[in-house]
Formats: structure tokens, C-alpha cells, sequence
């Protein structure tokens, strides 16, 4: 194990010095394993955070509850200071009250969907004949004006399934992991220009919104009764959307299903061979507007040493999910692993020389809002780069939110200097798999808002399992999908990671510091896909 | 490919003057081939029998519905002498009239899931925290008694999912093909006696059924209002069971839902941790007493030669499905695979020697019925082996059942001498795949009717495709599931081997009759799997 490490290292071009300096403290590191491995609570946490308290899509009363239960439990282990700390203002929570829909003709079959987040009901139960809306532009929407009142509607939309002639489960193959040790980082962390043909697909896309937006005004005028749209996926497992506006002054939108592949393409390929679908439906939501702020769960085991104390180490994940299922490995997982880190760090009555905190960010959906938000009001914004005096004293952030994966190793977002530490600080767990350290970032979750202010922000290399084919931001993203072995893991490795960066006498290196970005620039952000 | 053919030929020792006589005519085999791979009405015959007639469970309104179809474009087709034909007594029809449940405590979730077949409704809306029975003896029930009116409840049953390392969909290899091709036939088509430890597993399941039994009888006594039971799968894709009974003085049963895996065991684990767990539904069934007959499809291209045209030629699969799904792949596949056949013959204007005759049998899934009734019938009774004339006069009947997949070849039940014959009438499409002749035998559809009084029966070898992973018997047996090109080549190559049949000097060789099973044999049968 030294030697493949020691290996690696030259080729990286550092020298043994190092590593000798950040080898970790083996005694520690076997409590920890010990009782990160074999006295685990991390089904348990997960189990209260996904069958217990639910969807916990931004503001819902599912979110809430989730809250209560982790500051009470973070609070029972020892943490201090558990609160809710308002990030800034999100807008209205939703939650669904009654769903059920089914074609009455030309026979009963009861539907696999989910009410598009943040729509409103039907008022009651409806029943109807299903209009297909064929519109490529806003000019062929005319001939439905006046015809829709009442009516559930469909668009001419949806592709054939294919089978599944590949696993949905897949974990890193070791060459994998290899290309991504190999990875070169990339001149100021900046991705190559568009590749030609970019102004075209703009252009489509622009008239696809244009006809989308004009839609749905029309739609809202027409006082349809619902729209059913295709939802990605297949064989029972369906994928939400992004949802409507949850702003507090949002357009009116009308009730929307966003139903499973087999059933949408069902109705569609009957109304294509001009039979007539009939569908009765019953769908109640709730809106909660009174308090539109949006809150992460925030907790702390107190730094002891004198001059340390003050300085911090944070971890991290997004607490909020989806609504179709129960967010269990979007981000459950990630959340359960980090509570459990700190449930393992009490446990072995660790006295950490910085101060560590954890943080359960809301929002992270919508665009990273609760950790953006929290580095906005702590540390600095990404948009002038005027940084608190705060910014110098957290040391590192580590995040998990990349499903039910074991840890495979660290991604650098380009921050070579801390690759050695981590190199170093893996060691003990490379025979449970992770071993690589790529300079590669990672994007689209909420190391990205400390990255922006110049912090350490560090995302883990986690096997994919089924995330993409099955259970990100799909209704089959349930308990079910959590792999025991691979959370204890990852919560035995970020507790080590967080031990070591808590008692190292440097802070981790930090890279060059991001330019602000020029004043024109309004910092808007793609949307999250974690 | 002959040099291949001949090889082979003389490995199963038959000399080259049989092939040469077996060799299709060419011409014909290309009309056939043209209209079967480039005129092919397959997907429109399977989207009327699925889609857009819904399930078929035997008896109920969608097979009558189906059936009546198929009556209709039998007949536009051309093909004479299209009717029901009564089999026997089958039982009580069914259908589903409405499915609603969801749960409310914890939080609101709605519950992927179909009534159990023959099942009645809840009578209306019922709501009801949810009982956990654990009993593994009929006395374990003694301390429910009195507690369950109205109640819902749940046996403490099912395994946790295990994730898709596999895929859902295959194809033989080569090398399983080859292997399938070197079977040697068993003596007396017999199996072997049974492994040792058969007795304790018996004795097991006899328990199990008589606490099952017994839990039944209470339930309906308590007036419980609503059983929920495990339905194996994962990830929205749910398998039905067998179904309650339906014959006509079956003994009441209580309201009972097939519950998705997923949602199944989220309600599991919160009852073991103690949770309290509220489920509102609403399930409305219909049963339909009027006719308890069952009936086949029957129709034919008759035959025009003098000598020959009072001898048969049949090709089938069975009509009726499962509930939970449209009976796409079980077996709306091989139905249309069978009309498309009878399609192409009259579509290239065949005049047959012998009587070609479709028969869409029902009630296969509850153990080969509606076949069975109908060989009892036509051919001869298999408990006593007394035979009708009219056995002599069928030269072989051809089914297909085992889904999607296209054909690979032929099961010959081990009927040897048949082997030659087909392995040259499979030679103009090897180039699509299908090559294997096996001795072995396939069971568990309608060609063992037939086999059961010495009729040559066979069933073809197909791809597994995703069969057994996700279709059969699921709610996922949709017509999305149908592989294009391999029900087109399907039919093609069935109707090249029913025009071969039909014009052949002589009929197929017929294996040793079967010896009448012992007096005090009933005559019961497994369950039939397909």
C-alpha cells in the first residue's frame, strides 16, 4: 500500500516530506473506522429523513419536519448551537394533499404520475375527454382558443422506450478511476468555447420556451382543467421536473401532471389513431406562503484549541428534494453520511482543534440557494469578490450529494496543492476502495458556492450506482436504493477527513483567487442538476 | 449456410434425400418474406389488442371486447368460419372500475398498485390506520380476532430490492443456442425424481397454505376492509399474482391491492419501527356472472385440395392476459404474431391443400383452459387417451407465447424425426436469426395440449428479451414493450412453416402416443407459468 502510494506520489511531483507530515493518526483513524463501520447509525438517520418525514422539496411542511428531527438529533449527540439559520428569501412551499387520475375510456386504468410541483389542484374531481395540442408555434396555438374550458390536455410530445439492454447499476471500473488520476487541470478553470452549431440550437430553444410560455398563458386564459406531460423514464419509474415558479408573485399556472412514460405514450398513441381517451382526476395541493424565507439546519462541535477554536471546518450537503419520491440518495444520503460523520466524531469524544460545523442546506434544487446564500452572508460575494474577514479562517468545505456511492476519491476542482494531503489522508481506506485524487472539478452542487468565494471546496468521487438511470429526481428514489456498506463508508472517510482537517496545523492550500466577474455580469446560474 | 445445414444434418444422423425433398419452395418463401418484413400490419394488430382493447383477463369485458376484434379482422382479411367457440365452464369475468389508494399518515403519498384479480371493492371510500399481522401458525391469528373490522393490514412479509447490476433485457448467445441444439431427449419425455429435502419443503408450504387459509376465512369473518399484499418487483414495475377465485360458488374473500415493492415496504418499515401508518382508498371491481363459458377465437383458410383438405394445420397463442397491464408481451405478442401469419397467407393469395385454422385460446393463465377444453373437444381425451378420429387429421399445431422476442428456432418435444423437416424449413431465414432445432421440450403454454394426445405441438424458441425481468405478469406489459423487427420476423417464419405444413405430401411424424396416466389420476395440472 506505501509503495503504490509512494509511487503515485513522485509521479504527482511531490516530495516524501509531505506525506509524512499529513500521515493521519492511525489510532484515531481506528476509532473512527471502528465505529463508522461496525456501530453505524446512517440506515437509521436515513430511514427518519426518507420513510418518516417525506418529500422535503424547498419550503414544504416535509423540509420543515426533516429540520425539526436533525436539529433535535444532532442536538442529542452532542452538537451545539443546532438552529435554523434564514439563508435569505425562497418563496412559497408546496405540498401535494390528493392525487388520482384515470382513463374511463376506453377502459379504467389508474395512472402513474405526480402533480408538477408548485401547480395548483383541479378544484374537485374532473372529468373529461383528452384534448392533443399539436403546436410548433405560438401562431398554431389559435385554432384551440375557446375549446379548452374544462378539458385535460396533452401535447404531441414523448419518444418511444427502449429496453434496458444495459444495468441500471454501475459502479467506477478501475480505469476508470485511473483516466481520472491522469486528468491536467485546465487553464483558469475554464470550460472550452461552445462547439459550432451553439446559435442555432439557442435559436430552436428560444422558440420552443417562446411557444412553451405562450402556451401557457393560453392555457391558464382557456381555464384548462389539466395538462398531462411526459415524464422521463420508464417501467414505473418516472423523472419530475423542475416544477413551476415558487416565487411569491409567480403567474398563475394551470394544474399539471407530469405523467410515467407508459401511460403518457398510452393515451398519445390513442389519440394519434383518433379514439377518444377519456380521463377523471382528482388533485388537491397546498401552498405555504406565510414565511417565504428558506433556512439550512446548521450545528457545531466547538473548536478547543486557543488559537484555532476560531477557525473552521464545514461539511455539507442539501438537505431538500424532490417530491415525486422520498430524495433518498438526492440527497438523504448525502445528508445522513455528513449527520452520521458527526455522530461517529461525538462518539469517539473527539476534542477538534478547529471548530467543525455541519451544514443541511434547503434550496440546493432550485440553484444552490441555501449554501450560496449562506457563503453570501458569511464569507463573501462571488459577484464583486468582496470577501469578510471570515473568508480566512474556514480551513475547508466537504460536500456529499452525488447519490448512495462509496467514496472513490476527491475531486481537486483544480486545487493541485491539496492533492498530496489527500493523497495522504485516504491511505487508511484504500482496501474499502478509495484511492484516486483527480485535479478534475465537479459541478452542480454546493462546493461550487464556496469555490466561488475562494474557499476549499471539495465534492467526493462516488460510484454511480443508479443515479442516473433510476433515482435522480425520479419517484423510485426511495429508501430501497440505499447501499448500507457504501454510506458507512463515506461517513467513516469524511469523519477522518474532517478529524484531519481540524487538527492540521496549516489550513489546506487555497488556490489562486477567482477574478469578480466583469460588472455586467449578473451572477445568474445554470440550473443545479444535483 | 448449406455446408453449416449439412453438418449438422448428419450429426443428428439423417441422410441428405430428406432435405432435399423438406426444401421450401423459393418463390413463395420470398412473397412470404416480402409481405411479412415489408407490408407488416404486426404493430397495428398488437396497439388494437393492447392499447387500444386494454387487459384481457379471462372472462371480463376486455376480452370479450378483443375477441370480437379479432372476429371482425379475421373475417375483412378474408379468413372463413370466424367465431367463439365455447371450451367449457371457466367462471366469474372481472375488471377493474376504479383503483385509488395513497397513504396520509405519515405524509401523502400515493401507492402504486392493482385490486388482486376477483377481488371485490371496499364498498366505497374507506380510511384506516394500517394493522401489522405477524403469524406464523393459525393460532398467531387468535389474538386479532375482533380487532380488524373495517381495519387495513399488511402481513409482515417481503424482501428488501436488490438494484439492477444486471440488465433487464437479453438475447441468447451463440454458444446458449449451440447448447440447446446438442440436447439429447429424455426417456419417455419424463423428468427426474425430484431432490432430496422435496418432503420438508412440502410440508413447509402446506403450512403456510393453511395459515394463509385460515387468515382468509378470518379476515372475511372480521370484515377487514382492505388487505395489502407484497407484489414482487422494483422500481414501478409490479408482478400480479394468480388472483383470488373465480368460480362461480368461490368462497368470499376480503378487498385485497397488489402493492408495488417500493411502496409495499415504506409501509413495512414504518410499521416495524412502530409508526403509525393511515391509508385512505376507494376500489370499485365488477364481476360478471351472466356467461360463466369460456371461448376461443376460431378461424380458417380452407383448404383446397381434394384429398388434403379435411386435414388441419393450426397455429395459436393464447388471446386472454393479466390485469395490471394490457398483455403486451404475455401474449398480445404472439396473437398478432399468429393473425399477421394468417395475414401474409391470405395477402399473397395461398390456396392451402390443408385447412389452415387460428385459434386464439383463453384462459391459458389459469392453466391452459381454453386449449385444453378445445383438444378435449376436437382430438381426445388425454386421462384416457381415447382419441376422436379427427386426431389423425391434424398435421401439427404451432404457438407462440414466450414474448417479444423474435424466433430463434423450434422446441421439438422431442420428437425427433420432426428435426430434419425443420431445420430445412428454418434454412431461407437463417440470415434473421433463427437456426436451432432443440430436442428438448418447453412447457407451460398451449402447445402441451396438444402434445398431451400425441399431436405434434410445438412451440418456437424465442429471445428472453425482458421477459422474465419486467413483462410477465407485470403492470409494465405494455404495448411500449413490443420489439417491431422481431414480431415481423416472427411472423414471417411462422407463416413460411404453416404454408410448409399445409402442402406437404405428408403430414408431420408423430411421436410414440402417450400412455394414458394411471386410473386414480385426476388429471390435475401445475399452474401454467405463461
Amino acid at each position: 500500500m506505501i509503495k503504490r502510494f509512494t509511487t503515485t506520489a513522485f509521479a504527482l511531483g511531490i516530495c516524501m516530506y509531505a506525506f509524512a507530515q499529513e500521515a493521519p493518526d492511525a489510532a484515531v483513524i481506528s476509532k473512527i473506522r471502528k465505529e463508522g463501520l461496525e456501530n453505524s447509525k446512517v440506515m437509521d438517520i436515513s430511514f427518519n429523513l426518507t420513510d418518516v418525514n417525506g418529500p422535503r422539496l424547498s419550503n414544504s411542511p416535509g423540509l420543515k419536519r426533516a429540520q425539526e428531527w436533525a436539529m433535535k438529533q444532532l442536538t442529542d449527540w452532542g452538537l451545539k448551537n443546532a438552529h435554523l439559520e434564514a439563508w435569505g428569501t425562497f418563496g412559497k412551499g408546496w405540498q401535494i394533499d390528493k392525487y388520482y387520475a384515470a382513463t374511463t375510456l376506453p377502459y379504467y386504468h389508474a395512472i402513474i404520475a405526480s402533480p408538477k410541483a408548485w401547480t395548483p389542484g383541479t378544484n374537485g374531481p374532473i372529468k373529461s375527454d383528452v384534448v392533443l395540442i399539436k403546436a410548433d408555434s405560438v401562431a398554431d396555438l389559435a385554432k384551440y382558443k375557446g375549446k379548452l374550458a374544462g378539458k385535460i390536455v396533452m401535447m404531441d410530445a414523448g419518444a418511444p422506450l427502449t429496453s434496458g439492454i444495459r444495468p441500471d447499476f454501475s459502479r467506477y471500473a478501475d480505469t476508470t478511476l485511473a483516466k481520472m488520476a491522469e486528468a491536467k487541470p485546465m487553464a483558469g478553470g475554464q470550460r472550452g468555447p461552445r462547439p459550432g452549431g451553439a446559435n442555432n440550437m439557442m435559436a430552436q430553444m428560444m422558440k420552443m420556451r417562446e411557444v412553451r410560455a405562450a402556451m401557457s398563458a393560453m392555457l391558464v386564459e382557456e381555464k384548462v382543467g389539466l395538462i398531462l406531460t411526459y415524464a422521463r423514464g420508464g417501467q414505473g419509474t418516472f423523472f419530475t421536473s423542475n416544477g413551476a415558479s415558487y416565487a411569491l408573485d409567480a403567474k398563475p399556472v394551470s394544474p399539471e401532471l407530469e405523467v410515467a412514460a407508459e401511460d403518457y405514450l398510452h393515451i398519445l398513441r390513442l389519440l394519434r389513431a383518433g379514439k377518444t381517451v377519456e380521463i377523471e382526476a382528482d388533485i388537491k395541493t397546498s401552498f405555504y406562503n406565510q414565511d417565504p424565507q428558506g433556512y439550512n439546519v446548521i450545528a457545531e462541535i466547538p473548536g478547543t484549541d486557543k488559537k484555532l477554536k476560531d477557525e473552521l471546518v464545514m461539511i455539507g450537503g442539501h438537505f431538500d428534494s424532490w417530491h415525486a419520491g422520498t430524495g433518498a440518495t438526492d440527497n438523504a444520503a448525502g445528508s445522513a453520511v455528513m449527520m452520521e460523520a458527526m455522530r461517529i466524531l461525538k462518539s469517539i469524544e473527539f476534542k477538534p482543534k478547529r471548530t467543525i460545523r455541519i451544514a443541511l442546506w434547503s434550496s440546493e434544487e432550485q440553484g444552490l440557494f441555501g449554501s450560496r446564500g449562506y457563503v453570501a452572508k458569511h464569507f463573501g460575494d462571488p459577484k464583486t469578490m468582496v470577501l469578510t474577514p471570515d473568508q480566512k479562517k474556514i480551513s475547508a468545505y466537504y460536500n456529499l450529494d452525488n447519490g448512495t456511492g462509496k467514496i472513490r476519491g476527491v475531486y481537486l476542482q483544480g486545487n493541485e496543492a491539496a492533492g498530496p494531503i489527500f493523497k495522504s489522508w485516504l491511505t487508511p481506506f484504500a482496501d474499502l476502495g478509495a484511492t484516486t485524487i483527480t485535479v478534475s472539478n465537479t459541478g452542480g452542487t454546493d462546493h461550487q458556492a464556496f469555490d466561488a468565494v475562494g474557499i476549499p471546496g471539495f465534492q467526493f468521487i462516488q460510484d454511480p450506482m443508479d443515479y442516473n438511470t433510476r433515482t435522480h429526481h425520479s419517484n423510485m428514489d426511495t429508501y430501497d436504493r440505499l447501499v448500507e456498506d457504501d454510506l458507512k463508508q463515506a461517513a467513516t472517510i469524511i469523519a477522518s477527513f474532517v478529524y484531519n482537517t481540524s487538527q492540521r496545523d496549516a489550513q489546506i492550500p487555497r488556490k489562486e483567487l477567482p477574478a469578480a466577474p466583469a460588472a455586467a455580469t449578473t451572477g445568474t446560474t445554470a440550473p443545479a442538476r444535483n
